[in-house]
């Protein structure tokens, strides 16, 4: 059996195995403060061309979700706007109103939140009659690439971010897949955009070769301020936080981490073409690692004799929505095991 | 100017104010160990017909909405379901998400849900192949009657009561304005079906007559556990406890308060006839004490010069949606005032 | 029976009530903005002396105190230091811990914190070598007068202000039982230096004559920015506001808190009197309206045929820890009453 | 330069390193549901003796314990009691109180609570006039060792158990070191006791030769009732949770955990005896890994020459509170260094 149903059944990148295996007779500082977490930050400081950007190294996804939005939202009636089919909406078990903090959600357009959504929330806010009855907006969320896959262009987000600086809100990007979206093939911007235009983000490592771990990036000073209380208060700061920054360094010194995000969005694009070409059409454009389809039942009983995909709820009696996932783990031999799988359809 | 703004811009009903004075001698326990609180329960027990129902005098809604579903969430990820017109959802500022529970919302009709919401949610939970990932409700909210003074029938709230019962829900009724409610004329319940159908409800003060104040019933044992520390550490536990409880034993040893509340509908209902006399549907078809509609500007600027009533928001340039308001304060001659006013269009 | 258990064991003065009654047909503008809490507003403001400071009108002293310390402590990981007699460690079932902050505790001398003991925390915070793995004190709180009656001199505000101001804290001040500190036979300073010295700070109203409400006064606008939101967040945002507001109008319009607090400590100096001479020594050497003694059995028995007390709790087998609590309410005959109760011991 | 300063300052014991390698080209399934995570389930099963507990794999320690405290704590006011030095209260930056509850401190002996403290604080509430205005406390938190390396006798357990099921309290017990603990040389209860005692514990893995990972082990179906939910919602259900199994599969298949804590015990008993040789006694009389001493300055400077070693804080001018701490890491070689260069001071 050939997984596509996720990103994160593989461990981590031979490479960054190897380095692991070779440095496991070294003694580090604790909590995030040793050579490898330094060496990382400097190297991805340097890649997104910040000298000046804090960098953090988070366990997981939905942890750097809430400890950063919480951080964001001065007011415990602060709130963050997100569209509804966020992760934060419906995948991660109420964490941000765990912290206390509403999230107020508008209806996603292909997974995307635009600049005229948030600009009407602010407004209606802003000029309500009853000001302190409502909670008040501090921060955007949005993930890139959303959870369909699709991605914001460079325009996109340049509206959001003005958005954002005319109503004081902090423009926060969830990075999980952010190597899978900066790969996409009509991807107009670079990382250097996604740290120019955000407030903060994170590089997601789960999902994109490493074993574990997400590295957050913070712009200013003033949001920085005490992060780690945060993050210890949390649960976030790993005693041996070094185990971390050794993945981010072995990613970020020789660009594996865009390399392998990469390989992963070529193969899905192939497999997105055999399935175009068998008469299928992707159920959201999504153009990077994760393809949805509504399939026939009869199609998916006959993939799913050699192929793990994920399914996400019946359409309707005999059509089911599913998602292929490729990810750095994806060899060559099981893309074109599906793609030949699609072509005998 | 006449008020049909609210219903609660008026003080107290006299008859309360009479007793305030004439007891302001005494002296009392504190925090709602008193006589007064002892009185006002019994009579509300037996009012609602039920000698083991436990009775706690809050201060405002707000604070009781919270402080009852955070009893009734037992865990962090629990969630309670409204409409997403609910006061908790659009006017409590994130009461209930500061308490870190998150409300799980779904479209009302005309401001209601209805139990097939409730049963599609419930089943797409507990089939979700995440679990773990998601909220669990564990309430269901609805006011009664509904923020557009619509109201339940009997068989809608005994539909709600079945699909609570089926996947384990509390059934939390809203009574900010249930004196209002009860005297629709289209009701075809009373006070004892909403105490019958639900877990826990209150019946609201502040709007129907008392200076402030409103009376929690909690039927379970189980729920009741502790209440009074819920209240204590919330801020609501009032130190001079009778101060509510008296207002509560007045409103409801000789039914005052079903009085004051049904003269206050009827006025509604003889001004609404005077506005369909005139050409003015009303914009959802509530029943009880609040008229919504949706009025040229002139003829909100003609009513404006003697009449002060609620601007929502302006429905295109020319048309604003407006709610009228009367209450157990409003007289005779304020009726027979819009009344002549709106027939005079 | 007479009551000398506490001092929230009856309504209101006679001349408040006498204007909520006169008032009661008037119609006003709900949550708080009205004509009443206009001019309650600005006698407070002329009364501390500053025209630029906020005042806001709560229900209730708990709610009072952990909804201005949640303004004030803006990351999670901030704490508020405490002695640990202090009424939010104590008395408030957990209610600060509930807005998701940690009371940093220091043994209290008289019920009182000294400049050296905040001085000594902070230092060990700012110099620890985990500093992300322990609480950031933001904020200090004491009450004015004490749990135990005492109260701070000039010369210790006025050094905890200053260590406050060293080390970034805000200094906030329970005052419920303010009036009655004030005008305890030692103070020697005024609400204009309470005004002065602290960031925030409320003049009890439920303890000092109201039927209930706290003002509170905050100072400086980044503390103040969107208060509002943090009473309606929190449920003390009364719908009809202006009843509060009508309270402080007519208390400090005449001085009237000040003459009635005072008679009432007054009382309490002679009933003190007639134990000393009996006898019995404070426990505590508080000065206000709260004499704490350790009295025999007997003694207890003997007095508790006439007078209602508050027991605390039993010392030894034979000597019980109780308060007797003078108020705006005892009345001369009351005093009398019990200084010869004593006298006769 | 040779590490003592603590006990995570190394990577992974090489077999469990070795196994990780090995398994590295395989695909599992995510968040906890795979086949490494069912065999270290059935392991610590057979291992602790209860075929029905229930065993979650964690990421880190203070995600453990506020996790698994909030799990536990069924109301807002609920606490849980602690001695004043527990990891809780001093080392977890205020995680607990996050979750919105408080922590009752008692003065711990030598780091330890115990039953009659526990009893004296229930007694006092459950017999408290203000029974509404405290916290109810609901668990106990100690850890096995304790912050100072100390240890519960099976005696002082069995107490605590006692009065935990005279009160309706939960037990949980932060092992974060347990490995240590159980192998500690006056030690006299096995795990199976740890299980027996307690309601929940967690056997530690970082310290304790894993890279990272906490196993947590659940009596109760009640108490894990969706406790995955509380680690989702909390940021602790790894995507790639096998890795976590798989160190614990690897540390109890055969019992490496136990031999590699006890060498290191063993370890600290001869640096020890070396320390009293040289005229040194313990600080506190511990006898896990951990050796806290106060030195003089002199001696530390020496021995700083060639060991890294804790720093707590200065006693007096001239001597400091430090800890030596050993670990599964520690060699031969490193502790015959350290032992020669104490016999030599």
């Amino acid at each position: 059996m050939i997984r596509y149903n996720n990103d994160y059944n593989h461990g981590a990148h031979p490479e960054i195995l190897k380095v692991l295996v070779e440095d496991n007779d070294n003694a580090y500082g604790g909590y995030g403060k040793d050579e490898w977490c330094e060496k990382a930050s400097a190297i991805i400081k340097d890649v997104v061309g910040d000298e000046n950007a804090n960098i953090h190294f988070m366990v997981a996804g939905t942890q750097t979700n809430f400890i950063v939005l919480s951080a964001m939202l001065r007011h415990p009636f602060n709130s963050v706007i997100s569209v509804d089919s966020g992760h934060i909406v419906v995948h991660e078990s109420g964490a941000v109103e765990n912290t206390g903090h509403k999230v107020e959600t508008v209806p996603g357009v292909e997974g995307k939140l635009n600049a005229a959504q948030v600009e009407d929330m602010m407004e209606n806010c802003n000029n309500s009659p009853t000001y302190e009855h409502i909670t008040h907006p501090k921060a955007v969320y949005i993930s890139y690439p959303t959870e369909f896959g699709t991605i914001y262009s460079l325009k996109e987000l340049e509206d959001l971010r003005k958005v954002c600086d005319k109503y004081g809100l902090y423009l926060y990007i969830d990075g999980a897949r952010l190597g899978y979206g900066l790969a996409a093939s009509n991807c107009d911007l670079t990382i250097k955009d996604i740290h120019r235009l955000s407030d903060a983000y994170y590089i997601g490592g789960t999902k994109c070769g490493n074993f574990m771990g997400e590295a957050v990036v913070i712009k200013s000073e003033e949001l920085n301020e005490d992060f780690r209380n945060y993050m210890k208060m949390n649960g976030a700061l790993l005693a041996k936080g070094w185990l971390i920054g050794l993945q981010y360094a072995v990613q970020f010194r020789n660009g594996l981490y865009f390399d392998i995000t990469e390989a992963a969005v070529r193969k899905a694009d192939k497999i997105q073409e055999a399935f175009e070409e068998a008469g299928f059409e992707l159920f959201i454009k999504g153009t990077t690692n994760q393809l949805f389809y509504v399939l026939p039942k009869k199609v998916m009983d006959k993939l799913a004799k050699d192929f793990i995909f994920e399914f996400n709820h019946w359409v309707d009696e005999n059509h089911g929505l599913v998602r292929f996932c490729t990810s750095w783990a994806t060899t060559e031999e099981e893309a074109d095991a599906l793609i030949k799988a699609v072509r005998s359809l």
